[in-house]
């Protein structure tokens, strides 16, 4: 398996050089820690043809050659196990067990706690037909309008920050949550706050924050990979 | 280093057979993993003086012949580097840093959020020395009564059972945290379950809960030593 076989679907809105999946980023990053690139390939939420054929009505979804892998911790476990000779994103079999957790806690915390926060500017990014589709289904499952679950971030910013204090307290004595350099712990988070700067100016973090210095570096990995994708202009 | 050099300093209340210390307890059960014995030193929280040479004021302490090592994290730390050629407790460099936030996320989701609901039944466990210190000092933290803190934990276990969300969902893709088999990142957690179990007969997991069976099969481990030190009677 080469590199040049690899292509990922991506989730773009209105510019398509512009994915802003939260998913989507911790496969770049667990990509970029490979030291493996991908094609991209936009995709945009009513695409759902292009990605059933793969099984998946979501991405992110990985080709490799004739393989499919769908979702970002099923994608992680595969370039873990398809790549040995790559540097590892678990660090071993007990980082590998316990980022299973770290995974679920990046999706409840970190995604479903920024999500409304954001959502009524996601909206915005989405070309119409996106739009339409991403304001029905959100609003059933907020089961209120997107720009209702927003109004009240100010308030909720707060208790979103205190629910960042595991992450918080850990980064007061290693730079990263994979220790002295980052793993893919770090992406599942990450993933959620680059997701979020992209598609919103929303302040979730204050500057002194350890949380705001951490994701600084991360911006900065692999040549500022995650920072080379700007927000929307607002 | 032999094993039979290992002392482990450990929380009792009245009934010094019962260490209740839910940072003695991931000791402990660091220490089984690693197949070491330690001689008990019971200890209670007006004997400040025992451990204060050691340098410390809580336990854990474990001395290893002339070496004091306190605090629980800093002694899975120790245990795994001096004990290199015994079970891993962190599988990995990766692990043992991820094990970091998910010790945080133990002192503060799982201790700190059973501690008021149990907070009345501790002090009843202690003798009156304790006791009345305990009383002082944790009224003192809880801006309240320990009888008023402990009053609305039919509501609060609600929250506290929410929150263990991140670890249930884990537990129905794996049997424990460390994967196939227990390690360090399961003894973070499971040290405050047993802590509660032993200090109080308040149900803090519902029977039918993931979490319940992962509890059970951890109370087995190791020819079942946490099972062996029994709850007060109520």
């Amino acid at each position: 398996m080469g590199d040049m076989t690899l292509q990922l679907f991506e989730l773009v809105g209105a510019d398509a050089g512009r994915p802003f999946s939260p998913f989507v980023w911790r496969t770049r990053m667990a990509l970029a820690h490979k030291g493996l690139q991908a094609e991209t390939i936009p995709w945009r939420f009513t695409d759902k043809a292009a990605i059933a054929c793969h099984g998946s009505e979501k991405v992110p979804v990985l080709l490799d050659g004739d393989k499919a892998v769908c979702d970002s911790w099923a994608i992680a476990n595969y370039l873990e196990d398809a790549y040995p000779d790559r540097p590892s994103l678990f660090g071993g079999d007990g980082g590998r067990a316990m980022a299973r957790m770290l995974n679920w806690w990046g999706d409840l915390a970190i995604v479903g706690g920024i999500f409304p926060m954001v959502v009524a500017d996601i909206v915005q990014r989405l070309d119409p037909a996106d739009a339409a589709y991403f304001r029905q289904s959100r609003e059933a499952r907020l089961k209120t309008s997107l720009e209702e679950a927003a109004a009240t971030r100010d308030r909720a910013v707060e208790g979103f920050r205190r629910s960042l204090d595991p992450l918080r307290l850990t980064l007061k004595t290693q730079p990263f949550l994979g220790g002295a350099a980052p793993n893919y712990a770090d992406y599942i988070v990450f993933g959620g706050f680059q997701w979020a700067r992209i598609v919103s100016d929303f302040q979730l973090l204050q500057n002194d924050d350890p949380v705001y210095a951490w994701r600084e570096r991360l911006l900065d990995a692999f040549g500022g990979l995650a920072r080379a994708t700007p927000g929307y202009p607002v």
